[in-house]
């Protein structure tokens, strides 16, 4: 990978502060400098090493920059590409991304911006948010999906892969709406069920609660904003595979209203065969339970 | 905590062993016995240092035993607890259990063994079995319940509460009914909820499965013949508070049929508010995502 000149994280929280502090310490860029509207945020970055440089104001930040990283929450990207891109970057620039979803923001950007622009989806994170989350190793073994576009320049999809894969990444090439179908599922549906299964657990049986439980809803924890704009730009997605779900636990009431003691052990070997080889598939990155 | 002189482990696995384990660690018995069918999972729980002594002979192992703890899949239970209660034990001795159900366990128990048994679930483990994953730590800061029925002694039930107090845990009294309805939304319904997401999910979206769908289908690794049991056992509450869910699930997908912006964020927010409370419950005996 060459070393970037000046690397620009827009939005440095858990996703950007990560990104700025792999590539320091992997000596990728020579500057990496942070942007946002929020000095403090930028402050709080740069005394955790994460930022090697701030300003708040991003045509500043993006004079002759040749990476820039938008990280801010998914309904912001699409202007932020756009205003990136009206930027004096260097020649060779790319523009990539974090965001959660990725088809409403590649369709909503004009055509000349897919010359910088490629998408990405590191398949990292926490239900934390903040830069004083951040970590140098959050993106080691994990995946990013890189989402060219039919007008994305083949050396850019490249470039945007190779960049992840320096960070410690494996990935893989889906164009924007196969991600958000996927993604649905495996990522905003969860979100949801989480959200759902913690909502209606009543107040007195809270101090019940065991590992099982708080594992299954960790992520309820999440950001509500953030998580408001994942689920509205990927609302008919979301839908699809909530509706799907809902189907499936109609196979376990009946399962139940008929002590279908056959059919019980089908269901719970099809959710442990399919766990089982998601931990293999995720080539045992993170020992189960502690990821 | 009086020391034991005998202390009886039927079935050394996960949280048998840690039983053992905690025992002697924290000095509170002398002799710490393992019994059980599996020769192999008695000499490995030995060479773990979680029992002084095995023999498969549960006689044999309970002669003069003043405490026998059945840490057994659940639907054994009830027919270990008789058998146990047939042995020669000491005068003062006192039975319990850790099984995930409660209702038909106590139920099925004759007046005579109320006596000396009284139930109780420590909301500890994981989706691991075997004795080789046992720790002298895992009852700590959790909670376990207690759940004498109408029958049973109050010394017993306080001496059952000691136990768990000993090793590290809080204790809260049920009835074994009000056990079995509370457990079947914070435990048992979530790992059915695991095991149906997990099981919907295709082959092809396992490699793209990140940290949030890994936590929350963590459970559904768990052992399939011990959930089938727990699940048959309490499958009257378990299949209400299923039909609950499905119907909190149905204003999830009104909302976003919708596009309800505001009955979205109300919906995330009450998850996020329950997930946050039952972390501060907890008192934070487990940093959120480790445990």
């Amino acid at each position: 990978m060459p070393v970037f000149q000046r690397a620009v994280i827009v939005g440095v929280g858990l996703l950007g502060g990560s990104i700025g502090m792999a590539l320091r310490r992997r000596g990728l860029a020579n500057q990496v400098v942070g942007t946002g509207r929020r000095i403090q945020s930028l402050l709080e970055a740069s005394s955790l090493g994460a930022i090697t440089e701030h300003t708040c104001d991003l045509s500043a930040a993006c004079a002759k920059a040749d990476l820039v990283v938008i990280c801010t929450p998914v309904q912001s990207i699409t202007d932020y590409v756009k205003q990136v891109a009206a930027c004096s970057l260097a020649n060779n620039a790319l523009i990539t991304d974090v965001g959660s979803t990725k088809g409403r923001i590649c369709a909503d950007l004009p055509d000349s911006v897919h010359k910088y622009f490629c998408g990405s989806h590191p398949m990292a994170g926490s239900e934390n948010s903040g830069v004083r989350f951040a970590s140098d190793h959050l993106f080691e073994d994990r995946l990013t999906i890189v989402t060219p576009t039919r007008t994305t320049p083949k050396i850019l999809t490249e470039r945007t892969e190779q960049l992840w894969q320096s960070l410690g990444c494996r990935t893989v090439l889906m164009s924007p709406q196969q991600h958000d179908c996927s993604i649905a599922r495996v990522s905003h549906l969860p979100h949801l069920i989480a959200a759902a299964l913690a909502g209606q657990t009543a107040d007195d049986l809270l101090a019940l609660t065991g590992p099982g439980w708080r594992d299954t809803t960790r992520v309820a924890a999440g950001n509500v904003e953030l998580w408001r704009q994942i689920i509205t730009d990927n609302r008919l997605p979301v839908l699809e595979s909530l509706r799907d779900f809902t189907n499936s636990l109609q196979q376990w009431i009946s399962t139940l209203e008929n002590d279908d003691q056959s059919q019980l052990i089908e269901l719970l070997q099809r959710g442990k065969q399919q766990r089982d080889q998601a931990s293999g598939a995720a080539h045992h990155a993170q020992p189960d339970g502690t990821n």
